[in-house]
């Protein structure tokens, strides 16, 4: 069995997960699931994610996985975007979990209310959002400005993780040119081997 | 050296490294840090934890790591509670970014409003957050439903991580009668060897 990769083109915690399989010359199969009508979402995801959103896989076992993190390092375990040692893997973790917890709610929201959905957003909310998408920001800018990659020497699943939402965090209304140490890493990173932006 | 831990005995995040330190005999040192006065974080936590936020741990080299679940998986690998198999572990990995991603940003904040910080909310964000509060209740009913506990068959770091803020939901005001499954598996954590509430 060929993996299953039940994805939509415009997310990027589906892109996290193309770009993963990407590099690992993993063959896939991917099937399309709309981001903006769910109304068939119980019916094609219902017993495969928990919570009914993408990506999820369905492994060349047929066991089903969810959670664009959980699946990068599934498929990265063992592998040059995963180190073995085990305080960088627990680093790793850290910064997968921060962008789950501070990065994607805000950069990723807005700009799925901005440049996909085309609504506005009550603008309490809006402004929320934006404040903590800027907040995130600095996190990665304070931390970019002493290290190439978030974990280690090069480049690994955390970067992949947060280059996913960052390298389209203008379609959100976020502007990167405040954050040079972001920026600089958002070309180290588009010019690893094999990475793609989202829109190619 | 002795572990290190920036804690609050309120957090359930902090919770939950209290547990897994003590499921497994690792001796620790607690430094209370404030969730309230904020003020003294960059120069408490400033080069520690790219947030600034608790827990983070100072391991016993010197080496900081942030993240609650980042920190479970560090001290829990090799141990019964992080079980081997890959499938397992990516399993793992699956409910703890659902974790931080759609139930502690809901459940843990109202508690934390309404029981911590004894402050009203604005209504509308209020609401927004009982809504998917109930949704991430209603995700863990049914796997529950059908499942002892969240990955494979036993306690593992997924348990704890979704353990530590389900089991004080009520102080957020969320009633649990209308989850049976959620209560029937708080009671088999808490009857766990070594498993005190956050209370304890």
């Amino acid at each position: 069995m060929t993996v299953l990769l039940y994805d939509n083109p415009v997310s990027g915690n589906c892109y996290k997960v193309r770009l993963i399989l990407s590099l690992l010359g993993i063959e896939f199969e991917r099937r399309e699931v709309s981001v903006l009508d769910l109304s068939d979402r119980i019916e094609v995801l219902g017993g495969l994610s928990p919570t009914l959103n993408v990506p999820v896989v369905v492994l060349d076992d047929g066991r089903p996985l969810a959670e664009s993190n959980a699946i990068l390092w599934h498929f990265a375990d063992g592998t040059r975007y995963l180190p073995d040692d085990p305080y960088e893997r627990a680093r790793i973790l850290q910064w997968m979990f921060f962008e789950q917890h501070k990065h994607e709610p805000a950069i990723a929201v807005l700009r799925y209310w901005q440049s996909i959905r085309e609504e506005e957003l009550p603008a309490a909310e809006t402004e929320a959002k934006r404040d903590a998408g800027r907040v995130a920001l600095r996190v990665m800018e304070r931390h970019l400005r002493e290290h190439d990659y978030f974990v280690g020497a090069g480049f690994t699943i955390a970067d992949i993780a947060l280059y996913a939402y960052t390298h389209v965090a203008p379609e959100g209304g976020f502007a990167l040119d405040p954050y040079p140490a972001v920026t600089g890493w958002l070309a180290r990173v588009a010019a690893e081997p094999g990475v793609t932006p989202i829109s190619a």
